[in-house]
């Protein structure tokens, strides 16, 4: 199929590159920067363009991977004449944005965290879709099917829920080492000590559910060291108190 | 070296084991429930005791890798005949326990999450160690180091520090994909769709720090997402509205 990509940031690179690898014929891209269009078109064998005017109107999916605010702008300066598909990429934008811009529009949110700098196995990353109408949605199916393992059905109340469990699981989580690395260079220790337990605890709820595999002194009810703990955080680590309370006080009671 | 095992849990199993790989001789395996004590001193070939009357006094370490509560009262235990090191396996639990108890005394602690029925690969486990005296940490060290290789110095308030990193870093970590869990079952969503994402999450701060790889709405100071997700949180999980606040605000402004 062909396709039009708008952006070209984090994922449009990386969606961008398994449409490729794919077999679909990536016609442009799409920056405001023109130098920013070029560097990823040149990968993708397509045309540099940063002027929407110039969009070929022919494709079968004008792909709007850009910054959440800017989806609706987006979509908004795309010719009325678009016969293709309108979709978006992103979690927590509902797909109504796209109904007064697009005849056949959807969402294809990809569930992992992407970065320019870092590949990814784009086959293992779940893609939640949702379309305007039976056939747009069979449509994108298929032109996702040869990208992924993980392909499913979600409405837009469901892949905000979706986006919010992936802020907990993962930005959030990513916080949560930024605060150990704090504590531990204020004791001169080095993040290298934790690396290999983060990376085991995350491997452990692959196969488990993390319930299952809570461990620590708040699931052990062990007041004691809870108490040791609080204190070392009460004399450096003040703003760091009301949390390691709050987490545990869920895990000890849940 | 010989060594006694003191306690037939997690890390008593885990780490007699490497013990017993690294080519090291495990003459006893003590707990108070002599069918416990036995599983363990069959895979290693050593003697299963329930009675710390029985304990072999010629042993070079006592290694106590029993619930931290019950360190000192083990300890005390002991045959005061002892020439061997005696030493715990906590990461919050002062090396001066020990004191009343033996001549030679020291803290090994694995910096890892261990459960009997997952391997780990022991050798990429950080070992925090302290003895009682110079002569005493280096027999720690030449007996521990066919077994790791990150092995480390580290004082009581240090290893405390660590364990409460580590308590952020793992057990609240995984707390939180527990949340995700959650909101994504209330939504009939399964898992299995955020467990690359995190399994990713943790690959990235293999090679990157934390906050260099931060991303998600609280760090783009993306408000409107944000208050979706509040919206969301309100109704149906409540009880995330106040976590989810509090840590966005953290990293926020960080
Ligand atoms: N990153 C992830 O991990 C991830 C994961 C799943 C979904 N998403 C979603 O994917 C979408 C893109 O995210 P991203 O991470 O790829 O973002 P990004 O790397 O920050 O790239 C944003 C893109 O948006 C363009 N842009 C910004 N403001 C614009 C405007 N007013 N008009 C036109 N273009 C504008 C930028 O192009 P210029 O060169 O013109 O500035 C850039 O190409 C978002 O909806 C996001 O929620 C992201
Ligand atoms: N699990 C980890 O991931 C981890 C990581 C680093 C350090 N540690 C430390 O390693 C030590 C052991 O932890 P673990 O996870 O192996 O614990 P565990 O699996 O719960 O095993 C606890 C052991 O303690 C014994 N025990 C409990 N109360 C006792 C008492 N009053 N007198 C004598 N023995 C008693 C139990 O033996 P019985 O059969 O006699 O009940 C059992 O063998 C703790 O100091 C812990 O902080 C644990």
């Amino acid at each position: 199929m062909d396709i039009v990509l708008l952006g070209s940031g984090n994922v449009a690179t990386h969606f961008g590159k398994a449409l490729f690898d794919a077999g679909h014929r990536v016609v442009q891209v799409y920056s405001r920067t023109k130098a920013q269009a070029i560097v990823l078109a040149d990968a993708l064998n397509a045309r540099a363009i940063d002027d929407l005017e110039a969009i070929d109107l022919a494709a079968d999916l004008y792909l709007i991977a850009v910054t959440d605010g800017a989806i609706g702008q987006v979509a908004a300066q795309l010719p009325a004449a678009l016969n293709g598909i309108v979709a978006h990429t992103a979690g927590s934008v509902d797909m109504a944005v796209l109904i007064p811009h697009a005849q056949k529009y959807g969402v294809i949110y990809p569930v992992q965290t992407f970065s320019i700098a870092k590949p990814v196995d784009f086959s293992s990353v779940p893609l939640a879709l949702e379309a305007s109408d039976e056939a747009t949605y069979a449509q994108l199916t298929q032109l996702v099917d040869p990208l992924s393992t993980q392909i499913f059905s979600c409405d837009s109340r469901q892949r905000l829920a979706l986006h919010v469990a992936a802020v907990f699981a993962s930005n959030f989580t990513n916080h949560l080492y930024a605060i150990g690395a704090d504590i531990l260079r204020k004791h001169a220790l080095d993040f290298d000590l934790i690396r290999p337990l983060i990376l085991e605890t995350a491997q452990k709820v692959m196969a488990f559910s993390p319930r299952e595999v809570q461990t620590g002194p708040a699931i052990r009810h062990d007041v004691g060291t809870m108490q040791k703990h609080l204190e070392l955080l009460k004399e450096g680590h003040q703003g760091l108190v009301a949390l390691y309370q709050q987490l545990s006080e869920q895990i000890y009671s849940n």
